[in-house]
């Protein structure tokens, strides 16, 4: 998780900024600077990866960051600006894992409102069992449903992830899961 | 659409900032802060929503506000810190419009890369025909399909979201639609 800092001076100008409602109508406290005028907003991230499979396995990498060095995960990581939610999901994989994939559907849609993120996985079809895994990864290897670290998952959306793909495995059908994470 | 301003200065320490790609094996520009070192992220943002329905109308808004002051839209706005989406997109069906509603699944997730934006539309089925629009809202008013201003619909997804909405109807299945805007 990235906890952002504070906003303490303006963007537009470097003038200390208050907290106050703006008098445009809103109803929240936003840092304004006192100076130029300038509202600055703080939104929720969106966080976007995979679920690369191959046959009955999973792919997970292991972790060379903070935060949860040496946990397991699947390849995800923060939307840029200029791309799609897809495109960032495709992104995250090639650069966590190195891995051969087609993309397909969106998969989850997961609120993480305690630290202002939205989570977004789509399932990869995975093209070839090898990998060339970047420099945030330890590791990346092919897990089956048996053999998947539960206790070493690094983040809860990818724990509820992993085990809605293994339940709609069983049924071949993989509607779009809306949840949110307390 | 809000276009956002660029950072010139430093939102910790108020010195003037460089583009540069960071030091801690970033691919990416980002604002850094040669004083202090602060790194600053500029990601897309959310915009939620509702399809708020009664019987085989929809309600639409009448915008009071720029963009796209006096074209009808969906109840929409952007996401706050705090909240899932969710409950964004009742907040903005409660502000924009007043309505009385319960609020159901997910249906469309609409990228627009180019604005740096994803929309996010839920179905919501409304208790009443008796709404108390807020001030940015000139006129509440449920629509047929066969009376839909598609010509005066304010954005893109909304369009989009409302056509999908109309071709689910007939199936009674509406599941959720992940959409490219370009």
């Amino acid at each position: 998780m990235i906890f952002r800092s504070p906003i303490k001076h303006c963007k537009n100008c470097g003038s200390a900024v208050i907290y106050r409602i703006p008098d445009d109508g809103d109803t929240k406290e936003r840092a304004v600077c006192p100076a130029c005028g300038t509202i600055h907003y703080e939104n929720p991230l969106n966080v976007v990866g995979t679920v690369p499979h191959l046959g009955d396995r999973v792919l997970l990498c292991k972790r060379n960051i903070e935060p949860r060095w040496g946990k397991w995960t699947l390849p995800a990581g923060f939307m840029e600006l200029g791309e799609t939610t897809a495109e960032g999901a495709a992104r995250e994989t090639d650069e966590e894992a190195g891995a051969q994939f087609e993309m397909e559907d969106l998969f989850t849609v997961m609120n993480v409102a305690r630290v202002g993120q939205v989570h977004l996985f789509y399932r990869a079809r995975l093209l070839s069992d090898q990998f060339n895994p970047g420099h945030e990864t330890i590791e990346a290897r092919l897990f089956n449903e048996a053999d998947i670290p539960w206790d070493e998952i690094a983040f809860k959306t990818v724990k509820e992830t992993l085990q809605r793909y293994f339940a709609d495995r069983r049924t071949g059908q993989y509607p779009v899961h809306n949840i949110d994470i307390v």
